[in-house]
């Protein structure tokens, strides 16, 4: 077990088992990959059945919050302080082969382990629904009518201290035995990219609305990690 | 319970609880949102604890199927017979609204129940290794270096009888309260499309050889997941 304030302390729980040269446990690492997600994974167990959901997030330091409606099954189990495994990836490449065994992805992936509670103070979720937003639209939260008692009610969020996390990341191109070379199978790396497509405007635009300045990195074609990450050192700067 | 061969039979375990209109159950729905993936997060237990592990996967009828290295601990663990979630999520816009309460995500996803068992058999496993290229790449296997004894040995396949699932579905536009109009937010639905990059050949690549028939759908540019629906299709049509 490391206690380095700079790398997530390792045990079986979280040390990277196969292939272990594509694990990382630096939290400059681990948190890069959470910060240039909005999807998140989230493995629970209720009863001994495993469920695994995928909702929105976002990090605070060594926080993790997610949210949902009351009414939701994984809140109210949750509430009492639930083991979680919060999962984050980027699917990055196909990666083709002249044989099926060398066939792969590459990819940037992170397994967060902690404990998640649920938040019940209306001011501490008035507060997360204001994070939340300026977390991926900086700016945005003082552009909102703003919440009413109802709504805050009506949101639960549930947040979760990072105790261990691993990174594994794979950015190999094509790699074949030597003697396969020889074998006239096409073989590629084929790129895949999450980007912001065509942006829809709401129809009911009010004349004169543009588009604000914290949100300038919503560009289509651009990556969706590049800009979550930038908006997450934008949000970064404004509250830390 | 509902035993309709169109549908999975619902319980607690599957209802969509939260925004229960969103909720679907029948075969064509939740298959056609895994046929159009590769990457899944599986969930499972191991001594209370929750793991939620990123992988490619595919289906077959009513099994799902994915692979690893015999090494990992949740292959292992997987092997006498787990209880897993198994989820895709497709991840299609972010949509902006005039109050924090109204921000929501399109989405497709679907939840997959069932118990896990390890894939022995060394005939099996071979022909697991040509399923899994020709779902994914339609005629590929054939073009292939023959697997070695010692790579199937190296390989594990899981697979998974489909005992439950449900799909969840969201396709809305920016959708406010009728008083927020007023509010002067800049609002907007940003798709989100995970896309095909600029092909990278192999730079090993044999003179002469092309980019297959059977890929003729991996054209840069187009959404991953109609490749892999159109993918899909042409596997079932071959195999079934």
């Amino acid at each position: 077990m490391s206690s380095s304030a700079e790398s997530y302390p390792i045990s079986k729980r979280n040390r990277v088992v196969r292939r272990p040269m594509r694990g990382h446990y630096d939290k400059a690492t681990v948190h890069g990959i959470l910060d240039a997600a909005l999807l998140c994974h989230i493995a629970y167990v209720i009863d001994g059945q495993p469920y695994c959901t995928p909702t929105s997030f976002w990090r605070e330091g060594g926080k993790l919050y997610w949210h949902g409606s009351s009414a939701s099954r994984m809140i109210r189990s949750q509430g009492a302080g639930l083991p979680v495994c919060l999962t984050v990836t980027h699917m990055d490449a196909i990666v083709l082969a002249r044989c099926g065994f060398n066939h792969s992805v590459n990819y940037r992936a992170v397994m967060a382990y902690g404990v998640a509670h649920l938040i019940s103070d209306p001011e501490e979720k008035a507060r997360l629904m204001d994070r939340f937003l300026e977390r991926f639209f900086p700016g945005r939260a003082s552009l909102m009518r703003r919440p009413t008692k109802q709504e805050i009610k009506a949101t639960s969020f549930i947040g979760m201290e990072i105790e261990q996390a691993s990174a594994k990341i794979r950015d190999l191109h094509v790699h074949d035995e030597e003697a396969d070379y020889a074998v006239p199978a096409w073989t590629a790396l084929l790129p895949v990219r999450t980007v912001l497509g065509k942006i829809e405007e709401c129809p009911r635009q009010l004349p004169g609305v543009r588009k604000p300045r914290g949100m300038k990195g919503y560009v289509a074609g651009r990556p969706m990690d590049e800009i979550f990450a930038e908006a997450y050192r934008a949000y970064e700067k404004a509250f830390d």
